[in-house]
């Protein structure tokens, strides 16, 4: 990278735009504003929308009929760097180690867009213009859902209208592997809670004669996989579409993933849905996970206690054609028809 | 009960003796005093022994050869009472609503050794002795596990040496019902962690591909009982004495525990090994019960990750002639020959 472009991610790295804490509003607004003043310099027609959250930015060369319109997406926002203490450099001071960048945001997602930032203003410098009408879209509030993205996008749906959206809030399946993602998986959530005795009993006295909720949660947890990682939710599998024979070949031309995988984890020996490669299980299946599980005492050494209740969170991964409330109504009918009557089931769907 | 004798009990309730909390160690002494004061004053030779923690009472009538000697156990400590705003009245404002007394330690353990200070009183005041050589204890380190309990009964071993022990820091099965309480269950507790990736993982980007601790551990969990009830650890049930005819007996001629358990719990509905009744299930049938269960994200909400590791903590309840290290060795085996190759297993005995 030339030392300009280098300087330029590196200076928008130091902004701490910390979408979630209200103490970095006023950093979240600085970024914006450097943005909007480069794109504003290489020759974009630049606007910071103010939303009710963080700023939108958005930058467009002058449209041409006869040309696709793309819309490029991007976010400068960051996620909390708590706990700091893991970090081994300050987080909004990056470290070059190693031709790698060290800081918050440096691949989620300010990386991203200004190499897009870079590849726009080389264009221009030499040509004058771009091959398509843009429009470069850049939003402060990724990191906490996005909750003005969406009036913002109804509100002006008109000016955004294009023929392709690029985003590339993605990764990389390797260094020096150009990578492009096409589609990601969906999710659903569900959390459920089992209900035992009215209020928390002693083991030592009621043990034996009623229903652990620990107990009959790990039953139910346990009766969404079989032994293998194949998920036992009737119809699950349904209407998941097919992975197509293009996809499978090129995914195979790829360095070995489930090698990586165990690189990446530490765990001891893969697990998943047997007859599909680790980038398959992970990229293109439907998954069932769970994402916290909680009941009883969880302090220090013992305490004899049967809990009232016990909760576990999935999530579910979700690929083409498969419709989220579809599949939660599955899921809520498989943990009903699992629940035994000996304690009482509630399921919160999201 | 008297109104003198009502009296008494009412300020042994009022003292805070909370043994865990030092801000009440004052509390504590002055509740070890009055007794003291107490049981001299009714003609029992009585002594106050400091310990490393809270003193214990021990008061004796003189000796005469022939006759049995009996202890008699109590302790005057109580438990916290946080959460304080769950108390209908103040736990130490004793006061009587329908016949019963509401005041922190009124059952748990004041009412039981006031109770045989009354029986005690009434028996000198009307015959000037009692039928036994009587030595009475009382501990105030109860409800933290009585750490120096044990090395002040092996200091004074000999003075102590006694022909029977009479503990009543147990219950009754009803109103109305006196009860004698001859054994209790022991416990073993093991603590079982299930090691999966060496960080976090996110379940949009690993789901799938590698083994999830949490559904791990309730796989782990759900392996210890059959759907009935039955504990399915090898071995488990190998060295358990068989209930005695008169005990079965004697218990049936109880009121009906299942409707008392029933009601107590509010659970919907009974649960537990087959064959036996509430009253032997509770009272004279081994157990394992997870008291706490805990993994992942447990927060509001959802958070898509996959927890480096999962938790379970188990207590076993133990009818005679279970021996807990074997016990512990077989719940070790049984977890190793459970736990999936795709996690790391790691059991704690105690």
């Amino acid at each position: 990278m030339s030392t300009p472009y280098l300087e330029q991610l590196l200076t928008v790295l130091r902004f701490p735009s910390i979408s979630t804490d209200p103490g970095h509003a006023g950093d979240v607004q600085a970024n914006a504003e450097w943005l909007a003043a480069k794109l504003t310099e290489i020759g974009l027609g630049t606007k910071i929308y103010p939303t009710a959250g963080h700023p939108i930015v958005v930058a467009r060369n002058a449209a041409r009929p006869g040309r696709p319109t793309v819309l490029l997406y991007g976010h400068y926002d960051v996620q909390p760097v708590d706990p700091l203490e893991q970090w081994v450099s300050p987080p909004f001071e990056p470290r070059i180690k190693g031709g790698r960048i060290f800081a918050r945001g440096s691949t989620d997602n300010k990386g991203q867009h200004m190499a897009h930032l870079c590849g726009i203003t080389e264009m221009l410098s030499r040509h004058g213009d771009l091959p398509v009408n843009l429009i470069f879209l850049l939003e402060g509030e990724e990191e906490i859902g996005s909750p003005n993205l969406e009036p913002f996008l109804k509100q002006y749906q008109s000016e955004l209208a294009c023929d392709i959206v690029a985003i590339s809030d993605t990764g990389m399946v390797g260094p020096g592997i150009p990578t492009f993602t096409y589609g990601l998986r969906g999710i659903a959530c569900v959390e459920v809670t089992v209900h035992g005795p009215v209020i928390d009993l002693h083991s030592g006295i009621f043990g034996g004669s009623v229903a652990n909720p620990n107990t009959m949660l790990a039953r139910l947890v346990a009766s969404v996989h079989d032994n293998e990682g194949r998920i036992l939710i009737d119809g699950l599998y349904d209407a998941v579409r097919p992975l197509l024979d293009w996809e499978r070949a090129a995914w195979a031309q790829l360095p070995d993933g489930a090698a990586s995988t165990l690189e990446l984890t530490g765990v001891p020996k893969l697990f998943g849905e047997p007859g599909f490669t680790d980038y398959e299980r992970r990229w293109a299946r439907p998954t069932a996970e769970v994402n916290g599980i909680g009941g009883g005492y969880q302090g220090k050494g013992s305490k004899t206690v049967i809990p009232q209740s016990a909760f576990a969170k999935f999530s579910f991964r979700l690929v083409p054609d498969q419709d989220p409330q579809d599949i939660l109504a599955k899921v809520q009918a498989h943990f009903v028809k699992h629940c035994p009557d000996t304690v009482r089931l509630d399921v919160h769907m999201g």
